[in-house]
Formats: C-alpha cells, structure tokens, sequence
C-alpha cells in the first residue's frame, strides 16, 4: 500500500473530510520542526457539536469507539490543511488518546483502536503508529475523547 | 515579531525570569536530541512553594490561569538555562497542559491560555504552538497544573 | 560511563530482558521517524501479568515504583527489538509516566523514579531524560502505571 494514494482511500472508505477546526486562543492546530507535524489535541465532535460524555458512566465502549474513530477523520483534516496534500505524509508516528473516564473505566484501548483503525484504513503501512491511551479525569468542554498526533512529511 | 529580543520583550512585560530549577531524581530539566529541547514536566509553584489545589474543588478557572502563567514563566526559565540564549529559539512547537481536575471541571482549556498567551507575548510568531489539554486525576505534590514543552532550536 | 556496553551493564545489574511485547491492536509497539524512535505507552505486568491496581487505593508508592522499573525493562526490550543493537542508542530523551491514580494520591513523581533510575542504571550519561509524570483516572485493563518513551538512536 506504499503508492496508495490518499485521496482516493478516503473516497473508497466514503469519507469526506470536514474543513479543519480553527482553535479557539493563542495556539495554533499544527506546527512543524523540520520534517516532524505536531498537530493539537482534537476533542470529539458529533455534528459539528462537542461530543460529551463519560466512559464507564454514560458512554458504552462502541460509542467511545466511534468518537475516537471521528477524531481521527478530524485529524486527518488538520493535516490534510497543514501539508496540502496529504500524500506527502510519510508516516503517522505516534497518536496520544485520553479517554475522558470514570475512576474504574480501563476499555481506554479499546476506545483508541477507533482512531488506529481509521487511520491503517487510511495510510496503510504509512499509518503504522506507536500510541499511548489512557484515561483522564475529565477533557475540555466535556467531550468524551481527545487525541493529538505526530507525523513525518517529506 | 520575527526579531524580537526575547529579553526586551521579557522586560517589556515586567517578567524577570527566576532560577532555573533542579530536578530531584534521576532526571534532567530538559534533554536535547537535534534541533529538539524536550522540557520536563514543571508543576506550578507561588513564592517558591508548591502551588496546591484542584480544580473545580477549591481552585478557580481564574486562579488556574494563574498558576499555568507562571508554569510557563518557569519552562521558560528553563529553556533560558538549557540555551544560554533565548534567542536561539526558532519556535516553541508543542505544549501538553495537565490540569489537576475533579471528574467535572472542564475548562482545563481555559486554564491552559494562561501558559499558551503568555507564551505568544515573549515570542511572537516563534511562540505559536500546537498543545494538548486535559484534566488529570492528580499531579505530583498536589500541584494545580503540570506543564510540559518541546521547542526548536536554531 | 560514554562507552558502557549496555548489555554488559544489564548482566551487572541481573536483568534478563523478556521477549518484546506485539500490540493487540492497528497499532506498533514502536515507529522511528528520523534518528527518534517513539516507543509506546507500555502498561505494568508482574509475572506475565498486567499488574492491576490504583496508587492511594490499593498500591503503596513502593509498589509503584516496583512496577515503574518492571516497565522500565520492557521498554528496553522494546527499543532492542527495534534497534536490534542498544548500544546504538544515542540517548533516552523523554518519559511520560502515567500513574493509576485517586483523585487524593501525590506521589506519582517518587512511583517514577522506578523506572527513571534503571534508565540512568542502564544507560548512564546516555539515560539522562526529560520527563512528565502526572495521575491518570485509570489505564488500560487496570493497570497501576503506563509509560511511553522517546529515545534518539545514532
């Protein structure tokens, strides 16, 4: 899957990215030190909406499942908007995901596996990540996950 | 801003700029791999004390803001200690912002621009930065905020 | 201690590393992007086991620290499985220590320290790292202590 090109793998997958988000105070949602992308924690959205809640109180694992796989589309939007072109991503290399979590929640992998799905879906061997994932006490406005990402463009 | 003097700007804002801290373990203030200044976690601290509290218990979003100012008045320090030379600094690229949170508070991002803002007052366009915020269970020492930076030097 | 073959100083200190661990899931135990290698979050096992548990509930801090280094070992079974040769190891750059934590525990820096002085045991000079270390709502599958790694490789 290295020639792949990355445009017509999100049309197979029927994915149409969203306009990348503006953030909000004196931050910026990607920034670059050479040939590394450091893009900003993105908080889970459902129709255009902050996606809220908490896993092991209100949400079920799918549905954290599915807010982590939104993200990622997200994500790939921000990046899509910082490099141009997609394509030119080498390499995802590494994704950090905090579930927004009750005391006793521990499904958080099973909640980031949305996210790491949707991006191999994506990037094929490009998209093989390293990945951390644990629960938070809480996440601003409530959303229920939120995850940044590094990534390689040439 | 491009040519800012970092230190002019510093006084300009009335900052001055405390020592450097040390750690107390096995581990170093902040490491350099390349161009790369990886800065380790700082905790808030007020007249040289620990700045204790929790948010959304007995800590206002105000006071958080604070206390994430003066964090990045210290990680500056630092960077100040690791360079010799804050001019050397071609961008701060990356903030993770934990913010010590009952399982409600949720404007850790609001908390988060106190560090973020006054990051883009000493260094311009070299201060725009992706970051992460979140909540967390606790942090060391019972502080109220923990911040950490990766910044690029020339 | 700039020239300590690494192995040599792993028999001294009695460590036999195990087998590197295999995600279970669309995700790698490890991605190298440039000389930097990203080693993910890996969680703390005893036995083969995850080692299950929240600091301030029913864990003491020194049971913590146990579990930090025992983590500590199986990331560097993870950066010989990639590098092949950890003496090609430049340095270990940053840890991000993610501790089990209840809303009250404070220690998270002293349960670290498990893992930052066998880092420092090991490598040396070359061990010298970076940090954060906070308390996390809960971890996957329960486990006491998760920590990820960033190490520069020659």
């Amino acid at each position: 899957m290295a020639d792949i090109n990355v445009y017509d793998r999100l049309e197979q997958l029927g994915i149409t990215l969203p306009q990348a988000g503006a953030p909000a105070a004196a931050y910026v949602m990607s920034a670059q030190s050479g040939n590394t992308v450091y893009v900003s924690g993105h908080i889970a959205k459902k129709d255009g909406k902050v996606w809220a809640g908490k896993l092991g109180e209100n949400l079920t694992t799918e549905e954290g499942k599915a807010a982590a796989r939104a993200i990622a589309i997200d994500l790939i939007a921000t990046l899509h908007a910082h490099t141009g072109d997609l394509n030119r991503i080498k390499r995802i290399v590494k994704l950090m995901s905090l579930v927004n979590s009750t005391l006793t929640f521990t499904e958080q992998h099973l909640v980031t596996n949305g996210a790491s799905e949707l991006i191999a879906d994506v990037f094929g061997e490009k998209g093989k990540h390293a990945r951390s994932a644990f629960g938070v006490a809480q996440v601003p406005l409530g959303a229920c996950v939120e995850i940044d990402l590094i990534a390689e463009v040439a």
